[in-house]
């Protein structure tokens, strides 16, 4: 995407909305931002992924010939922020009224507990697509929500009120940490 | 391994250490102790694999046929401690008297520099086999050696003097937490 098609525009925020990023890209590009300014290291950990059969054709070359990928049992991206530990994940969504818990797997909840528990900081960045809106939902929040309620979705509602709302803008794209700033701050 | 086979042995640290179980491997039992106990969440990154061909037998299965591994470009373990960001990578060393350098990529040195100046806590454990010694070696400390020396090995010696000796036990296996608390303590 050239910058000059993109400056013509008057409303870069709905032009870039609109070109249909995946919002892991948005994260990824970000990321490599924060890296690039020193502001924070995180990294998506790779898919993992199970091996079944490796074969070597020559000395220098083992080729995987036979491999599946497995669920991953944590969060999808981890990293430092002002000494801080970040673990996240990115989660998109079609609904405009809410976003399915089934988004989230036991065990990532579970992890979530774990890392809370520990002093770290975590939280789910979730992408209304149809409403293009980016909202931070901390971990100690997203609990909250389940601990205490038997619905099977977070109404928006939710998001608008105990969430941060991230703005897609040029660059960084997906400025999420202003969100942990504000959390650092209470 | 029995553990009847073991408590028949007066000294569980030299039959333990005789069984030549991977650094690797003592560190993974250990961060499952860790987080069976809540004392810390610590992961091992999936080794990153760049995927060339994925073929789908049915709906709801797919293969990899045809892949490769990837040289990691950070460490090899993440995790949240006390609130700490802790980044490290587990070396092995066949030499009685240093440690090669090239063990240790450029990558991996600036990925250091770079967890430190964001105020995460960064570290070697470096086990020198034919010593049956291990030893956690922080970042500055490694960084400071190599910046200030030309050699293309830190002698063993330096390890004693700045490192942090961890003794091979029951369970954990290799409790190196311990030195990040003297760490934390300083």
């Amino acid at each position: 995407m050239k910058l000059s098609a993109l400056t013509k525009k008057k409303n870069n925020y709905v032009t870039y909305a609109n070109k249909g990023l995946l919002l892991e890209e948005d994260i990824n590009i970000t990321n490599e931002y924060y890296r690039n300014i020193d502001r924070a290291l995180i990294y998506k950990k790779p898919t993992p992924i199970k091996i079944v059969k490796v074969v070597y054709p020559n000395s220098k070359t083992s080729k995987i010939t036979e491999a599946f990928f497995e669920k991953p049992s944590t969060l999808d991206y981890c990293g430092v922020y002002k000494s801080c530990y970040l673990d996240f994940d990115a989660k998109e969504c079609n609904s405009k009224t809410s976003f399915p818990l089934s988004n989230i797997h036991k065990h990532q909840l579970e992890h979530i507990r774990r890392v809370l528990k520990l002093g770290g900081i975590s939280f789910i960045i979730v992408r209304f697509n149809l409403l293009g809106k980016n909202y931070v939902l901390f971990g100690n929040e997203l609990l909250e929500f389940i601990d205490n309620n038997d619905r099977k979705s977070i109404p928006y509602e939710y998001f608008v009120e105990k969430g941060y709302l991230v703005e897609l803008k040029y660059s960084p794209r997906l400025d999420y940490l202003d969100a942990i700033d504000l959390y650092l701050s209470k």
